[in-house]
């Protein structure tokens, strides 16, 4: 007699198997400090990302007629070259689930799904055709794929994420000085890993270049501060930290002298200045002298650093992927003109694009994979952390308002 | 003083660590279409496939005197060749939970575990002997490992899964035509991801063959209408897709024309066929003519696909390891004999195997693993899908009945 | 117009997206033997480990002047050599959560966090500076780092995990003779997978060695016995296996002949010895004579296996890594003296190294990985497993008890 599985059954027989033994739940010490971000409930719900801005997501360059598929926020969306616009789409096909990334252009203006050449207008989203299933195929004009806002601006594609809202101006979401003044640009971005949140805030951090920093051979020749006193400054959409004193040595009490200065390094400046993180020993560029930055370091929404050199600006983006990973976008850009910028495209190619987005940027990219928070014990320079989660708290409530009053409700983990 | 960790900690404090601060939830647009497949309850909850069939595992030459792991409907099974049967036997080994799989002989007829020597015989699953507790060892005859139903057919293992219920006869589930007909046999078994009913539905799925195999190289001289028209029929266990007009060239509104056809392909034939999807330009062997089928292309229960060609009949057997991955068995039959079976080997061999196994195959295998549904939105010729649905619906319906007048019961998600 | 994702949302619209389609839950057959291990609650809890007891977990050679990650008992760890201690501490930084190991020494005794310079003092825990804020940085003296303690012996570091009581010596815990007896020592750290109860079961188990081992080349001309019978003795902290009577030949009913003897191997011993797990050949060391040990395999908390042979001991500590992943640490120790020990050295290194802790182990590797219990159905020798449990049950009912009474209260599983 042969036998099968459950046949000894009974009917009623629930029998479901036991789960693995775990161990009982052993209370964890409490950490020191902060236990969670609910001081900042839009900044704690926005893990991937701030909704309601334009984000780049490749250089312009990429993009041609083959669509490119890209996760900002956690949206699986593709964008394409259709004439003189880049276009951008949801990816999932409606029909079964497909990405529409792996179609084609079958007709000019339109993307085909590659399963069953399910039709849509890049402009609308609209379904005009499905191909097999003939020219009265009842389901057109039926469909509408969600579209989205795409713009092309210093060389790269930008996508505009909202909850349904007309977008702003791209214009009035990038640094001012970049709309106003012709620039000269170089550009590196790379996906990494981690929370956006944990990048932007390693970018504005006061404290970690003067430490991680100081070993990075961008600095071989500079010193860092030991620590220094600041301030922080709102002006328009920006946050600047303004550096007050600098103290390039320090005796810590029961332990010892500690200082970057070397005797092959720079002698550091005896003020303080505010265009460049330590000193600005040359000329400023006079368009960026016109800006009269009150800090050389700030930071504005959506996750956009700026940091002001005499004779070039650095900016980074933190684009969120989704909550653990993001896109580093680095930009650096020169105001001069004509002939002056060929020492920029020399300094940038020989020395900036290796040493600055190359390895020195790569000591943030290790501290913002490995970074745990909260909990955090915050300390003093930490000051500029909690202003711009303020910021972006404050901003926040100021769009679900403005978005209220023109209909459109979106969740609120504030209320 | 030393301290060590959770030393600060009062007795009473919880201080459960805080979660990591996640994103409000945000609702998601809703698609268009079906949200669920809750219309059809029982196939929406075979996610690991329906349970009471038999199903082929692998090739019969593969099974000799060592036990052979197989992961069949999510269950952990190993089968082994004994004497002129095959055995199949649950692979747990019940003692400590090391797979049996990993033992062998060491008496004829029985199983040995690797760890401790427990014993089984591979006809009735009965605890013959435990090696390491001697000869009188207590637990013999109080242990009976759960065993399979196995067979060998078409030069393949199969093995029935169900509730404990007496398996019907394998021949009932085969294809009625490979039963009562000799047949010489080319097969693939391939281990594939994504769910078994999308591989099913791929296969019995209308659309998709006229637009995403255009590009097969199988099709490379054969080109593929644009739609047609189609009703689905049913004749005994099987559903068939009869096509009534199909149409080589279509004019979308607003957008082109759109065909196929290419001057280095054969022109399409005036008639719509039957036998051959697109079309029958050479005599129809006779045991396929005798079948009288009312379409090219059938499916029956628990996933069988059945393409009917002049020549030969193409057969797919879409078999549930679990819910995220199943095996594709691809078998070419043909029923001609003596001599006349060479041309189908040397067909087989050389291009059959390579072009439609290989890379047409391939394509669907593609799409099976990129199909994200639901929610989904159906068009016309999904047709063929729903009725599929609702045969596997009916069919499992009226098996529950005939289980329930035998005294067994099987959870019901339609009830 | 262009549309953007979700403009079409009504504001009270959920608009959930479905989840995917599901098995309903299927019953499963209850399967023979125990379904958990609730009789030993402690036992189950101990996934990770138990908690009050000492753990090595590298070799002391390893540690210098920079930090070793450590993960025990599921705690994140560094231990680093500081003048003539080797110092432990909790690794992640209560700022911003990175890992402490990644820092170094910024000043003697202390180990400095390499994103912000957070510098901690190593034999307290106390935060003693934060460089990037300066010599009267507000935040020093207000917190302090969990702290480990941290002892070599045996040429191994040791790291105490407890529940905040002062440790017990570890010479309390070590094997007694390896405290009072000089000995010679051969070792294996190797990071094994699998919970360390299944590797400790492994270790005592009285079954398997017969016939799991009976493969290995170590055992290539000794013979095993087929099964024996079995008592378990307790003696202070260590309960023993005293083997009663050897069974070299057994006729199972129904089945036939099985032993383990081959021509070429030695002939077993007539009478039973306590000594080696076979026989005594040759004559015993005093030291080890001298412990009178009653049976030849024995265990003691919280998993330290001791298996005594004539010329040498083999002791394993399984070390909990965290639930699913242990270290094995393997010593053999020979307490000849002088010229004697050459024997010793040139039977590790020329066969036991390579064959007993190499291949041998191997297999109880391998069955370690995959044990996958509960459900069991333990058989007549696993009651060496039994008492084990309950051994481990007891001890840590009276530690409870003994914490209570100074006012650590700890979760009791048992209660």
């Amino acid at each position: 007699m042969t036998q099968t599985v459950g046949q000894k059954r009974d009917a009623g027989d629930e029998g479901v198997r036991a789960a693995k033994p775990r161990a009982a739940k052993r209370p964890q010490p409490k950490l020191p400090g902060r236990q969670d971000w609910s001081s900042w409930p839009h900044y704690q719900a926005a893990d991937a990302g701030f909704r309601g801005y334009w984000y780049p997501v490749m250089f312009a360059d990429q993009v041609g007629e083959r669509p490119m598929r890209v996760t900002l926020l956690g949206e699986d969306i593709f964008v394409i070259r259709d004439g003189d616009r880049v276009r951008g789409m949801a990816n999932r096909c409606p029909h079964r689930g497909v990405p529409l990334s792996y179609g084609n252009k079958q007709f000019p203006g339109t993307i085909s799904c590659v399963y069953h050449g399910w039709t849509f207008d890049l402009e609308t989203g609209d379904l005009k055709a499905v191909i097999t299933d003939g020219p009265q195929s009842p389901i057109c004009g039926k469909v509408t794929q969600p579209i989205y806002h795409v713009e092309e601006r210093l060389g790269m594609v930008w996508i505009f994420v909202g909850d349904g809202e007309e977008p702003p101006s791209i214009d009035e979401q990038l640094p001012e000085e970049l709309v106003d003044n012709a620039a000269v640009l170089g550009a590196r971005i790379q996906p990494r890993e981690g929370n956006w949140r944990f990048a932007c805030e390693n970018g504005y951090d006061e404290g970690h270049a003067k430490y991680l920093h100081r070993t990075a051979l961008w600095r071989l020749f500079k010193a860092m501060p030991v620590w220094n006193t600041t301030r922080i400054v709102k002006r328009g959409r920006w946050i600047y930290r303004v550096q007050e004193e600098q103290f390039w040595e320090a005796d810590f009490p029961g332990l010892g002298r500690w200082t970057g200065l070397r005797w092959w390094r720079i002698k550091p400046p005896k003020n303080t200045s505010n265009i460049g993180n330590t000193a600005a020993h040359r000329e400023t560029n006079p368009v960026i002298a016109a800006q009269e930055f009150p800090g050389f370091a700030s930071v504005s929404m959506p996750g956009v650093l700026r940091i002001v050199y005499p004779t070039f600006i650095h900016y980074e983006f933190y684009v969120p992927v989704d909550a653990d990973n993001h896109l580093y976008v680095g930009v650096m850009a020169s105001f001069a003109k004509g002939i002056k910028t060929l020492p920029f495209y020399a300094k940038y190619l020989g020395s900036i694009r290796w040493l600055f987005h190359g390895q020195f940027s790569g000591q943030d990219k290790w501290m913002v994979e490995v970074t745990d928070a909260p909990p955090e014990k915050l300390y003093r320079p930490d000051d500029a952390l909690l202003q711009w989660r303020k910021l972006a708290e404050d901003v926040t409530e100021d769009r679900i308002d403005a978005l209220a009053e023109r209909g459109i409700a979106v969740p609120d983990p504030s209320a």
